[in-house]
């Protein structure tokens, strides 16, 4: 039976939820660093866990077989050179948790959530709500389809904007990368949810920005790398955007001192968008792993040369 | 042709759009208050406005034969002693921006919106989103049920409450009024969006509350008259609930130095849960002047006895 080595800071939840599942014939390390898991490398098989924390020791492991990734941001093993293994992802389950963070943005600053939750005098002004506003997706994989999804039960227009225009679930019309100004020009709302590759680096620019109704909001729930901070700020500061909500930095954690925490209308959520609950991810393990041992496709396989 | 009597602050908004549709022989007068439109009640066949507003004429109008309210709210109207006309109300038009304010707020507490769009330092601690809570709403009608159905797209499971426990769309169970402790037990979340009428008085007091899972959310989207305040505030104050969002109040406006805008994690909206949309009223009181006209049933009749 091949042998599993777990890396993840955290290990010790991990053995408790994969021990009870008694997977037939499981011979299993558990670790919280990479330099506790060396002394395992010589015969795991299976690596599974945290990608910061399996790319130190990829190369120290001859039996390597099989990679599960215990997240979504795989790029530190990406940026590996070795490739002679097949590599899992975990997806499916970061669509519910990220429909929750877009609509709670939109719904909290569309209906002025912070003003009322601190208001100490009568106030009974209304905006319009969601209903009829049209927001633009970045990004239509399964996560991208959950959040337009979502934002059809709240009568929201979606767009979708990935490689070549292929249309998505969710999604009343979607734009190829060519046609990006077009997939941008009066949106209400622009969600960015793109992996981080170089086909995705800086595409909120200020030439991009400039397509939007004046006071859009903008939110980046993917990864930093998209993101112009920039233009960004100075279309807030110019009032072209209205609000921006960014979950990743190029910097984490972004240190007290940080300009950004002072821009107005800039909210910053601490990577906290799409929480991985470990249960989801154990159950996605498990999953793959019988499925290994019975010689079948595993699942949420990730292509080494598209990234994803 | 008959007459119609329009009153309504939105009188001008009203006149406009009204005549923009060009309806087949329409007389109509429009005021912004009662003791403007007393001139025209003799004429006047038809009435057309804000319940509040219509009630103080609705004795002086010898050839009134329907009342268009353009407002939920038709507890003024009910109160009066006349009765010989028909009264007909606004509904399936407050189910959307009903889900919105719930949602929002559902949303912003358990992501802790207000922290995060003030926030100034990186917290990446998170809580549990809102797939797999339990919800209960009190009223089962088109808002409640649209507002159900909206959570379901959420993963939350949804209890309903009515006179008799009759099943409605978006909600896994119902529970008659006579099982209300059971519909309570253990819920995370608990809406009510009760029309005013004598069965609905006082139904969230501490006992019903005591059922709650402790640090449960309540959220007051209807009618105040179904709210017991005092134990409101204690239950906030012992922490049996986390918090509490009030849209409406027995006293409207809520003067600045009352108490309840002192009361920790108690947020009042103001009255702006679901702001009506002059277009959708309009639409509906022309479409029902057709039918009048055309001898047809009209859409949603009220029930004196029932009140809805």
């Amino acid at each position: 039976m091949p042998e599993v080595l777990v890396i993840s800071r955290h290990a010790q939840r991990f053995a408790e939820l994969i021990e009870a599942r008694q997977l037939p014939g499981l011979e299993a390390h558990y670790c919280e660093q990479s330099e506790e898991a060396l002394q395992h490398c010589d015969g795991a098989e299976i690596l599974f866990g945290a990608p910061d924390c399996i790319a130190p020791v990829l190369a120290k492991c001859p039996r390597l077989r099989w990679v599960q990734s215990s997240w979504a941001g795989i790029k530190p093993l990406l940026e590996c050179q070795r490739r002679d293994y097949r590599l899992t992802g975990v997806k499916d389950i970061f669509g519910p948790p990220m429909s929750e963070y877009v609509l709670a943005w939109l719904l909290g600053l569309e209906r002025q959530l912070v003003q009322h939750a601190t208001a100490r005098h009568w106030d009974d002004t209304t905006k319009p709500g969601l209903a009829g506003k049209t927001i633009g997706i970045m990004g239509t994989g399964s996560i991208g389809s959950h959040v337009a999804g979502t934002c059809k039960a709240f009568g929201i227009n979606t767009r979708g904007l990935n490689s070549d225009g292929r249309q998505q679930a969710g999604f009343d019309a979607c734009f190829p990368l060519s046609r990006i100004a077009e997939f941008a020009t009066n949106l209400d709302y622009l969600v960015a949810l793109l992996p981080d590759t170089s086909a995705t680096d800086n595409l909120l620019d200020a030439e991009l920005l400039s397509h939007l109704k004046p006071g859009a909001i903008v939110i980046n729930g993917g990864r930093a790398n998209c993101i112009v901070e920039g233009d960004l700020v100075a279309a807030l500061e110019s009032g072209q955007l209205g609000h921006a909500v960014l979950d990743v930095m190029r910097q984490e954690p972004l240190p007290d001192e940080h300009p950004l925490w002072a821009v107005k209308n800039l909210h910053i959520t601490s990577h906290t968008a799409a929480p991985t609950r470990v249960e989801s991810i154990i159950e996605i393990f498990c999953d793959n792993y019988h499925r290994y041992i019975a010689g079948e496709e595993l699942h949420y396989p990730i292509d080494f040369d598209r990234g994803y």
